[in-house]
């Protein structure tokens, strides 16, 4: 049984409020169950010095986690003066994961930089960032469209993120705390709307896994993600 | 005129919502018009090496910004690998206030740490992170008294701060960003409930000021933080 | 056609050269074709703080690249003063891999640190590091049990580690340097001698997969580690 | 009775030595007592870059204590690798005195950088900085004035500070090391020589104060503000 | 008696293996005894930013040893965030020799980066590295000259260091780790083909020296140093 | 000829002036002709960790020069956030220096620390902190055993540098910055009042030398160094 009573293939409510805040060109806070992150996406027109005169944009990602979203107080990375491994590796996943579904060329000779803040975790707070990315992503294009600056849509399809994991030998989708904290193993599928596959996770903890476990774990997120897919959908008013 | 319409003395509607999050031992969401502040206080079994065997505790402050809390985002200061200037000065602000309210001696060998994470920026983000703190560290010290941690309470007064400035040749209360960025001076007070002032500060920007000038800022400055006293007191249930 | 002219399921070839350097306790210079990472295994009689009277040993990695391993030259991470988010990621990747393999409470109260620095760069690095990482700590285990140090041996299994991709559309194993920059798809498996998984990531680079090219990888990577398993097992004289 | 025997409205004996070092545009030891603090002025024809186009100069400040200058020794910042919150603080309040009293379009694009070191520390050494950095900015000043290169003089009034407290519940002026750790208030006012005032700052140490405090202080600071400003005049021949 | 058994003005094997990796322009593995050093030669097309405009050229070196190459770990500068005094020292001494023989005029508008890392330490990373650097640097300028890229030769000369020491009272040539530990006096010397001296550097450690002793060392060093131009020019093939 | 129309052989007027400030243990302003160093002893009862339980304590050295020391500004290095290449090798130098004097086990479980901080620059920064240091600690060391805890006298020695060089061909003693700037050949000298060397560096600059030319700048140091021993012995009233 799961700690929570969910069901093996049960997601947690997912919650999706737009425009939480407003200076942002797309603005949204998330959740996975208590799991909460606020994500922005704020348009730049400016590009990196690698990509100077390429005539293509670049879609960035930034993540962090305050101090206090965590059971014990966590130290500030600002304070600290270094983001963790831990930081870096999961912004990068989010960047990666959200240019999966942008046509570069399209967007154009601008940056856009999605900036996952965790307000309060428990579990999932990558899969979080980066579904919620999608949504403030697509609230910005539709800004830059809205005033005439895009001319055509650089985003075609939607991408959503959800953990899955052995939990006590069962796979189950979308592990809460107190499941990744003692999971066998702990994966993170990072799927579009069209079927395919961007990002493919699965990391032994405890036990390693075999093929056939591979394959539930990715057919959990499968379903999971539809759920977010629909969320999304609803946030943006589609 | 004030661009936001308010007569001189008026504040912005202040809100204050307890438990935004549920890990922390104190929470609170404080808001001073569209200036919203995250504030958690994090109660830890340890004290800083310098105290050590003297028999008191510590409050300090740590201060973020969201890199898109403001109108163009701002570099994250975790990726930068240091805190502004700025940013230090705050907390360290904040930190005094709040220790200006507590007996150290009374709180015993124990640490507070005040968090004060801004979600959105619109002026007063310092003077809104003190007056949010308090009421974080009075739920977090309700909790230790609740356990029976605490012979008794180390906290007897409120302490709240409010900023001031003179825009456009005239005192003002609450200054907003937009009088912020075009104010002639610019103060922050932090007051108590007894009436006595724990910290003046007055900046001449773009105009040096008068006694005179100082005097009407702090009782603008004791007129708004008798309202903040009022909205602690209803948050925290009192 | 692949660029070097191999076929689709076909390593490069695999050297190991052990006892490369004298003062670990275990090294081993490993090469997949032109790819080639230095391995020393350091056995040091201490923990990290955190493992401190639990009774466990831990096996960690650090990962650093030449200046020059590469076609231009990189910037060195001591003068630049920071690892990079990639150096982070490839170094916490290696750690969790060889701990997959080892029993921490047999090691008992003692650090086996692996240093994976890259002479020579043409793809494949950190699935080099991790394969040599094995031969590496099974000479520093094999040394601490011949000097009667150990009760039990800490290791039962072999782990290796591959890199696959789809390239040009059909999926390769063991990409080298040329595949590697232009693949639509970019896998690593680390792979235990009984068969099951101890890490799978793959990540769409050019265009998203779908869950029949993500097994076609795995089963490439699982010809591929039997390969490298036996070379391990020869160059450790078993 | 104060630890020095001053009278409350006393300040320390001011000393002011201009052309203590060679190469810098303006070059002053100041003394206030005990305290002894080498300001420089640096000009060059640079601005920072977020000023260019718009015709004005700049001023700023940079702060440091060598590590000997105090009772006991601190570590050096330069070999901490950051400056300490408390260093940012008194070199931005420094920088801000000094830009009060300049008019950067007169001053044209060139930056004069104030270089506050304090060679013995007992007391006031911020105040005694911004004091004596006006008679090094005013010295580089005349130097550009008497090259031609200033078209009108862009410094057309004094400023100067001094630290004030409450000390065993009396208002003293021009605190000493004694004093200052263990006032139940410790102020810093930055004054113009027109009477106005740039900066006031007043923190509750030990114990919180009122209005009629702040006001005493304010006027002691007049007080000794006064002398300081004969003191520059001397200084600079006027 | 030498712990080697080496009579004083012995040197330990030379062994130079160029094309040791095959990215950068010039590479050689060098070894004096069991030290062995790795150095690469990188040919950039551009500058330091303060040689813009001269005309001329850059020669300059990094130094890294790692983390194993020693008797027992040492930590990793990449990790720790910066570079000790130690290896800034090394590289710049590095760097320093190599410019003595070069003509920066002759060079061009280009800069030669000498990357030295140390696989293996016994004693002497330095002057293996400088000695090692020539004939890295040497094939660098060959490849450029044979592409058409120089007029004429900036490398006229050779340059080769080694260290020297009083060991239990004796004047020793090339001291080894176990010497070098315990050496009254350790001293590198840079010499030219031309038998003039680029650098000498002799410190005292566990006692002081006099003249005489001072000269015995550098007549040491020539007849080191001899061996070594030998070697340098057999390895470039001349 | 000379710029300052000095002779070969002849030192720039010495200055020591002892007690400049007044909190450290030593304290001197030295000066080399128009370079003016501030040297502090501090005594501190701790050692370095890796000292700990020897029985013996240590000297140590910091370096800094005042960013307005120089002829045109240079950058703060706490503002920078790490000492220079330069700084380091500087500050390793003095502290071997004045350990090639001090007896450790004398000294006792305590460490004193020489802030070497440059006031005025005009060449030779390196060589007067040595011959200042050495006053310093001789002050310092003198303290201690007026209050009785020392039982001998660890300091048996005078230690003094100079630098030396070849300007235009002529071997000359105590370059100042014209010089400095110009020299074809830079030393250092550091040397003991009983005729012996602690440390010798010459580096060639614009030619290298031969082994004459370093003997000849031998026998200049010789002579600078009695003048300066002489000087330290009238600074501490010997």
């Amino acid at each position: 049984m799961r700690p929570s009573g969910r069901s093996p293939d049960e997601m947690r409510p997912i919650t999706i409020e737009p425009n939480f805040t407003r200076h942002a060109e797309g603005s949204v806070l998330i959740g996975f169950g208590d799991t909460r992150v606020l994500v922005t996406a704020s348009v730049e027109e400016r590009i990196p010095p690698w990509l100077r005169g390429k005539g293509e944009g670049w879609v960035t990602a930034e993540y962090g986690m305050l101090p206090r979203a965590t059971h014990t107080r966590g130290s500030r990375e600002a304070a600290k003066g270094k983001q963790s491994g831990r930081t870096q590796e999961i912004q990068r996943l989010i960047g990666r994961s959200l240019r999966a579904v942008t046509d570069l060329k399209l967007l154009g000779e601008r940056q856009i930089t999605l900036d996952c803040d965790v307000i309060q975790a428990d579990g999932g707070t990558r899969t979080a960032s980066i579904s919620g990315a999608w949504v403030a992503l697509r609230m910005a294009v539709d800004k830059l469209i809205a005033k005439g600056d895009l001319a055509a849509d650089p985003i075609q399809k939607q991408v959503a993120a959800v953990s899955c994991g052995i939990y006590q030998g069962n796979p189950v989708l979308d592990l809460d705390y107190d499941e990744d904290s003692n999971a066998d193993a702990d994966a993170n599928f990072v799927l579009l709307s069209d079927g395919n596959i961007a990002e493919a996770q699965a990391t032994a903890e405890g036990a390693t896994y075999d093929e056939e476990a591979l394959l539930r774990l990715l057919r959990l997120a499968r379903m999971g993600c539809n759920e977010i897919f629909a969320a999304q959908l609803k946030a943006v008013g589609k």
